[in-house]
């Protein structure tokens, strides 16, 4: 029989979806349950274990040449063990080993979340074609991946383009990474919503206090909902100038619940740019929202397999 | 005749060095001129194709296989142009067109000079066998270049790794190159002098008002000294902590003139990484001094050029 299908992992805080994926990238079969986030680890493997006995009884599984995981970070892929920051029962938890006692023997490739986006965008999204790229998700957190010299760049652990904590801001506030000034710390949506509020920022009538509220907001004319949104593209901008300057990206992705803010964010964010990305080699930097949608986590996880595979992606 | 040597070329605002270089690395005919950095452009191209034309007059010559260039920068390697921040009289000038008029058809390759000088460090100084390396000048300016998955990584334009002009610092000073907070504002020798100055600190009875002289008053236990030197080292490692979130190198290798500075730079800067590489996959790297001296930059136009033969670098 063709081995023609991926298995596929999206490992987050909230939820842990499962996929076969065929060769286009098409999702034939998903399922998801909840993380059972403040579980001890066993607990968590359980339900990761329970996706994939869901897959394993699909009669196409034996077409399956090889499983992907996109796990929340920071992963070790080298060891097969992550150590999620949302998932505290799982510290060098070793999730490869655990996956292969429901799976079997087959290639297993493991990669951070950010990096599975970065796959997902460069085989279907608004990185396909392109050769050096930043693909990032401004969300509750903010991550990223990149793809150099035409092809999906992991690093030796899974974890390249951790573009949220990276210090764009050396004498800043504390992040919980324990660095100062970091990415995630003034661009998340958390932070947006945070930096608003406390600058006198009120929610409307609807009551949303989150960074989608901001952003209605902002699009009203609000100056404090405005400045928070503004501040978060300088950090983006500088930590996306920083990324273009040291690997020589031609185009950045932005994916996530922050992106959809639209111009609100990407507005500022191009104008910033230009303050910090001078140098004459990523002066023409691009910058776009992301050409996946839900589910990129799962073809990001088959495109990170895939490659490991040598298909071409 | 075996075609087993190089031909490598360093052109900095300074000077312009060239070499014969043989397949072991070394440097077997030298011959250098001053930079006439103030000349316009084809004076300054004259001065090279002088160099040039000493090393076709060896005997040797006919042995030479290619030909490497590390230039100061930026440069663009696609296009064959170089546009010097310090030799004014070059702006997207055709450096490697000029050069294959003196040397006749060979393969050229163009790098910028903190390529050049990662390079040289992969093949012959502190980062040889690593596969994931940062590695950096500090001295006037600040540059770099990176070595990933064990290859140099010089970028589609032959500047990636150019840590010099990464911001650290978003609402910081202004930067000649038009962005704020720049590694190279804080870190770079004039830089530590400057603030020395600024906050008070005097030469001692040598008259040496540059960053050797703070060095050198650091070491007697000068306060404002050890304060300036720990400001370059907390921008150092802001900047090469993004480095390792980014690119997952292993290992950073610092030389230039502000290195020579020996503890008085690196302590500060492996305390300050202890601070910002908190990420589980940093946390292991290692800063270490450059291992190769006077002739890294031609060295390491060589080992480029070599591996763009293909030949293990």
């Amino acid at each position: 029989m063709d081995q023609d299908l991926l298995a596929a992992l999206d490992i987050g805080g909230t939820k842990i979806a499962g996929a076969l994926v065929d060769d286009g990238g098409r999702l034939l079969l998903r399922t998801r349950r909840p993380t059972p986030a403040r579980e001890p680890g066993d607990g968590v493997m359980r339900a990761v274990a329970g996706v994939l006995r869901e897959l394993r009884a699909a009669a196409r599984w034996p077409r399956v040449a090889a499983l992907g995981i996109g796990s929340a970070g920071p992963v070790d892929a080298r060891r097969g063990t992550v150590s999620p920051v949302n998932i505290p029962g799982w510290r060098d938890y070793p999730l490869v080993d655990g996956v292969r006692a429901v799976v079997g023997e087959m290639p297993v490739t493991l990669v951070g979340d950010g990096v599975a986006i970065t796959a997902a965008e460069h085989w279907q999204g608004a990185a396909r074609g392109r050769d050096n790229a930043l693909c990032m998700v401004v969300s509750t957190g903010v991550g990223g991946g990149l793809v150099l010299d035409g092809r999906l760049h992991p690093g030796p652990t899974g974890n390249a383009g951790h573009i949220g904590h990276i210090s764009v801001d050396l004498d800043g506030d504390p992040c919980p990474c324990g660095a100062r000034g970091c990415v995630e710390g003034l661009a998340s949506g958390p932070n947006i919503a945070r930096r608003a509020l406390a600058n006198g920022w009120r929610p409307g009538p609807d009551g949303d206090a989150s960074a989608r509220g901001v952003a209605a907001a902002a699009r009203a004319g609000d100056p404090v909902a405005v400045a928070s949104f503004e501040r978060a593209a300088r950090a983006l901008a500088a930590g996306i100038a920083a990324t273009a300057a040291l690997a020589e990206i031609e185009i950045a992705v932005i994916g996530g619940g922050v992106a959809q803010a639209g111009e609100v964010l990407f507005a500022p964010l191009r104008r910033a740019l230009g303050e910090y990305a001078t140098l004459s080699y990523v002066r023409g930097l691009e910058v776009v929202p992301a050409g996946t949608g839900t589910g990129a986590g799962l073809v990001g996880a088959a495109a990170a397999c895939r490659q490991a595979l040598g298909r071409p992606v």
